[in-house]
């Protein structure tokens, strides 16, 4: 039972989404509520504790004279900050909902930058080119898992990568210190050498120029997260407002309070929790399935090349 | 009764607009309320049926002593996360349209990705690239197409592609793996071979990389829904917080709870539904419209390029 | 009296902004509040009467053993609902207020554009290809009338453009399906009639491009609404809310309660209907005005260019 | 007192930051009161006499019999709406800093556009063309205070001009009617003159092109408010809320009325009015600063051009 | 002890983030508790000792017949104006948290720019260029580590820059008024005197271009707070109504009352603080770090250059 599996993304299809739009989702699934609960126990027994405690000390200490310390005008502090903590709460979730998001269209736009690599190398190269073209191709998917070794800290070149470079390229890649780098400079050379006029090079070197930029952007949303000192003071604001919770809940609720106190908890603490796990989105996000994906795309494309000229030549 | 087409968008004109901005608009729509119904009768009825509970149980069996479980005073904990669930489910539909509207962005795109393309087709090529430019034409017309079969995963090309390919360019499309890729493989290596200089050709070309630009934002918004635990937590939310409402309700409603419970009910889940039926919103957008407006648009430009040239030249 | 007038925007000077930033701003204006008057009665009277029906009922039925219908506690669902009604509000209405202005950005970025294009036309353009440069700055205006045709589906040329284009050229536009592109690819083809270089001309072309930007996102602005499934849930969660506010407040207000609800509907239902009057922009927005200060920057710019061009070259 | 100068940004540098980001910020600063104290007055004077009147009602009027209009509970309607008022006031206040903000990064942009400008003029063109790149670098100091000039709408070259253009070119370019489009238009005519290649001059070109991108976008933020219907309606929602806040509040505070009506008056409107102020940005922001930051800068480009070349050509 | 250091952002690795993410994170640090407490200790103690005194007044002086100032009903002005402050103090954070970002990002771009530039230099430049493409890499490091300068206001250059950069050209750097600007002087001439097609010279200038617009975005937001208004709005806001707290708190905490509005103030100044912190990013940012990873990599591509080229051209 790995509760990080609960915030893992997969890929959607057809089946998927209709699955996801009708009534159904709303029923409760058996196994996640399993990863639920083991994630989330730390602050619900807590908060749960502080319950007991309360009622404790309400039923055998009050009557012995200690001084009341529930009562029911006590909720008013709750009332003024639970605006506060709600704008906070939903607010840092939706800075790592846009963290997550730009990750991901990095991500997507490998796509299209890797496609029109391969599109314009080859439909621009000279025929005479076949061999640099192919090692074009071959490079194009290894920048693209480069990326992934490098924001996944791998040091071995995944299984996907043994049929796509060669053997001494592979062993060269992975005793390189920054391997989007290198390989990038490795794919630079080849478009340097590919015999197209100086300006289509150029086209097709902005695309590497493109690839750099979201390398940069994946770097930077690895290496930094959002201001510690938000997290914390949201953390902070949680745990005080949860913890002193069960005092203003018993006078109504009496020995209802661990219980309900619980559930505002669990309620209150998913929503901070979505915020943090998804904040560093590379763990959460299918990277080998986007790989693969583009792998299978680019090898496509050179493949049904020589059949999409033949069409568009057709006389 | 499809109750889904409650979110098929249409296509706006004058009228529309006038209707859409009128009073009449807050008038209850008698085909549409079926379909709401149709849609929400599983949340409403499962509140509904809570609240009968809790007033049989308040009826019958509180008299006989079983222990109180309706206060007055049990709102309270509503209140306090009334806020964070007011945001959440507000904050998830906002998410949910920045991804619509992203998605109606991009096939809003195609409309000037296909018009300069064909636009500086047909000015900057040569007298005698006459047939080159009108496959060039319908090539463009096919990109589109093939990004809507994509998208809604259909295999066979739809009836408007066939006066736009020759038989067996209908039928190679239709046998490829990524129909957009193969089709952009063909137009590029027309533009290719379009009598043009070497830096017209890589204008025309940059076109062809913003539709793959487009292509790789569909595939993101198609196969990556928002954070399914973020989704699920909102659902939650709702869900335990709605089956609790008559709870707090009951003591002041009594036999109103149920129909005051619903109301409440519907108003909430029909906002995270909102969010949750627009978040793919391939489904949801008109492409067959888009789709058909794009085809009469370049045919149309096709068809007074002749006068317009002349109209530009005329001494 | 044209209540529709309340919500068209005007072009601000000095004048109107220290007239804006002062205090007098609060003040209600005698006009403004008619226009006000005439929009808002509906939802305003139909709540004073359901306000007046809640008094009556109080006042002659319960007497009499009617079930009691209001009571003071019955406004804890309105408080429990207000938050998401006044996010839904507030965001349908930034939403709206988006697409103004992106719609506002789009007709101010056509200031640059033709701007740019004259300007580079005449100064890059051979010396001898004056009657050819004119009749790309009378396009470059035609372009932008076009456009405004287009968007209000006016069908004859405005009589602004009686003194830029030829007859037989209006004559032209006007039997065109799509005047905007039918017009570029005139001023594109007399940009290749330019005698530049061709990368010149390819510099000036990109802002027709540019152009086609900016008209496929009019175009989507003009077509696409805001989901309607989201505005008629909007408006009726807040029709549904203002109906029954009067069981809520009689307890409270008594006969004053209509007066009550009556401005609580008027504010909320203000809210609500700026975000729909706005939302499709064309009709709110001056393009008339837009239109004439492009044509005259134009046509100031021809005439200053010889004094400019002298100005530089002066030695 | 000049009570608008409470809204005039200042330039920071590390001094004002220290200061600006310890505790001591919180401390009132006696001659910025006065200035608060001479812009909220009306609005808090009006709400102090509703206060009184009703104090006065309810102490004469109310023992003779007229009937009660201050009870507990009629602070209901203000709780219900309280939402709505604040998210419009921080809405609107976050449309306008939005606003404010393109503006200041509109003249930010000025400082790179007018150094590349300036930095590709001295690089590439030729040494033999002394004379017109002293020419480009003085206009390109020229077109900023002619943005200046146009913003400001002030038809006197400022005296800043006079040690940069010469007369006769102070002279013409006041007596435009569009002072930074005939700039721009010298300028033009300027690089068009200098010798480089046709390739080099479309990219100092460019620069220009970004420079109308720029003022184009700063005449839109000039002459397009926030949809007055918007502003007007947040005005109307406030001064109701306030007006009326009074009547809730006598029968808890009594004489203390006014005095706490004041304050939430001055609180809120103090929102409103930020979001006013700075709703155009122009006269708001240190536009002379920024001139003069630009003409320094390129001065010291000018005069260590000559360093810069010899240290990167050292052998 | 130095508090600043609450607010310092680090770099995060896959360590840091498997202890961000585990539940851990909510545990109190000792260390940082302190530095907390060093933070906000004044407005704690001043709102400590409102209550306090308040506690005094109502204990010895109401007794003997001094006005009542604090009653449980005075309680609905902090609930009516809460929503306000909150959603103040919360988008006053997030435009701070904006514009950290933004700082964050165009950091964050400086990889890309100057691994661009260095790839493009190494790979276009003629073999023959070996100094001068080494003049412009050790270049491309001082521009960043004058950017570095620049933001600090520092005069020295840092050690870093002694073995990249010529002594008698640091000499030159450091009497320079605006570092960064003289040095992109000398990285322009050098990249001039590359060996190059014009049309590559100019790609690789326009990274140059790319690094003024970071230049331009950095000076941007270090001289340009926040509208001054809007800030000391919200600290006069937050300030006014923490005060007041303990008047509507003590009817029913009693001398619990400075406890409880001590939490209340930490927490929401805690809010408002971070906003401030992080509002001026350059001394938040670990700057020097990121200098050395660009350094690092430049240092890494230029070795690894020779290889990757070896690879590409095997044949």
């Amino acid at each position: 039972l790995n509760s990080h599996d609960l915030f893992r993304d997969t890929v959607y299809g057809p089946v998927e989404w209709r699955k996801h739009k009708s009534w159904r989702r709303h029923f409760p699934e058996g196994f996640v509520c399993l990863q639920v609960l083991a994630w989330y126990w730390p602050p619900v027994l807590f908060v749960i504790f502080v319950g007991v405690l309360v009622g404790l000390y309400h039923t055998y200490l009050q009557p012995l004279g200690a001084p009341d310390i529930t009562r029911d005008d006590y909720t008013q502090p709750f009332t003024l900050t639970s605006f506060a903590l709600a704008l906070l709460l939903v607010f840092r979730t939706n800075s790592s909902y846009d963290r997550w998001w730009e990750a991901r269209r990095m991500w997507g736009q490998l796509l299209n930058i890797t496609r029109n690599l391969v599109r314009q190398t080859y439909a621009w190269g000279d025929p005479a080119d076949g061999p640099m073209k192919e090692r074009i191709a071959r490079w194009t998917i290894a920048i693209v898992y480069a990326l992934k070794m490098h924001l996944r800290r791998s040091k071995r070149a995944p299984n996907e990568l043994l049929d796509v470079l060669l053997p001494h390229e592979i062993e060269w890649l992975e005793k390189q210190q920054h391997r989007p780098n290198a390989a990038t400079q490795v794919l630079t050379e080849a478009v340097k050498a590919l015999r197209v006029s100086d300006y289509q090079r150029v086209m097709i070197d902005s695309e590497i120029t493109n690839f750099h930029l979201n390398l940069a952007a994946c770097e930077r949303l690895f290496s930094q997260p959002i201001p510690v000192a938000y997290t914390r003071h949201t953390s902070r604001f949680l745990l005080t407002w949860t913890s002193f919770l069960p005092f203003a809940l018993y006078s109504r609720f009496q020995w209802l309070t661990p219980f309900v106190s619980a559930i505002i908890t669990f309620l209150l603490f998913g929503v901070e929790n979505i915020g943090v796990q998804i904040e560093q989105p590379f763990e959460v996000l299918p990277l080998p399935h986007f790989c693969a994906a583009i792998k299978k795309h680019i090898l496509d494309m050179v493949a049904c090349h020589a059949e999409a000229k033949a069409l568009a030549l057709q006389s």
